[in-house]
């Protein structure tokens, strides 16, 4: 249970979130992708479009915090929006206006020609992780879209950010799993190792 | 065993190819994505280097043509150049000079907060396709990269051209395991339904 599984119940649950993470000039002038994160009226993230086409981090299947869960495993991608990623490769680092979009899909064995393993199916939901720190007194907050939601507000301290805060390898981000990003962490000595 | 085996096995065994996909202008003025198919003086494919930043398009995790694979269950990943992919995203078909990589990770169960089902560790290899009318008589070629090789020879017609060709959804690809590519596909009419 804990983390992962509270993430995936959350957004199988329902919730929303978010846009693309960036910076200076005006919206319109800007791929969707550039525009950093977009709140409606109430203050709610608005639910990315595109992450499909941001930068892929890494997958898991069945991902847990115990080693008994009680739901079927699902696979998780995580996508990161591509300026913040460009900053990470230089820096180690998160800018503001990060955007990470956890997405779950069912998991298959049979079909077509494959007779074994898992691969990915329908869509279950999506969750987004956000650095803004004007927006949120504890600059990252986080967001359950589910399959349909148009926007979510923020979900309560304890149902993630908590989490993330103590266990992320680098600011508040699971580093740890993404295996492409662990290296240059490390190289820039912004990795903590994290239980 | 086949199909999806035979190409992990292939990643595993060594190998090499390509770089990115495209067309006309010159490759200095173009970025590395868009440069398309790149060959060795022996008529190699160089390997790619960028293509953890091209459009990611699935995972599967011990993927097999046979109900008891002997090796141990690696994580997959499928990544399309993104030139490639947008002509997708506008035609269901793929243009000439497509490329997708294959990429091979370990999966690991316990580490850091994760207590139960799979993540993904080390790259084991990777592989590529490419679809290039001019060089290839079958149109598409199969590539084999392992870890380090830094350009490859295309595989014999019966390693991987074969199996595609018979069992891909559309055009020598399994868009029947990519989610997001399939109803694209079939709106356009050249979704082939393949066992």
């Amino acid at each position: 249970m804990r983390k992962v599984r509270v993430l995936i119940l959350a957004i199988a649950a329902g919730g929303l979130l978010t846009q693309q993470a960036s910076h200076s000039a005006p919206a319109a002038e800007q791929p969707e992708n550039a525009r950093g994160p977009q709140y409606d009226v109430q203050g709610r993230l608005v639910r990315p479009q595109n992450y499909r086409e941001w930068i892929y981090l890494s997958s898991g299947l069945g991902m847990a915090y115990s080693p008994n869960p009680s739901a079927p495993p699902a696979f998780t991608n995580v996508f990161v929006e591509p300026g913040a990623y460009r900053a990470f490769t230089a820096t180690g680092r998160w800018p503001d206006k990060t955007m990470f979009v956890l997405e779950e899909r069912a998991a298959a064995s049979k079909g077509s020609i494959n007779k074994g393993g898992h691969f990915q199916t329908d869509l279950r939901g999506i969750a987004a992780a956000v650095k803004d720190e004007n927006h949120f007194p504890e600059k990252w907050a986080y967001f359950n879209f589910g399959l349909r939601a148009e926007s979510a507000p923020a979900n309560p301290k304890e149902a993630c950010w908590q989490c993330h805060n103590q266990h992320g390898a680098v600011d508040n981000t699971f580093v740890q799993f993404y295996p492409t990003l662990k290296p240059i962490a490390m190289k820039f000595g912004t990795y903590k190792p994290r239980e």
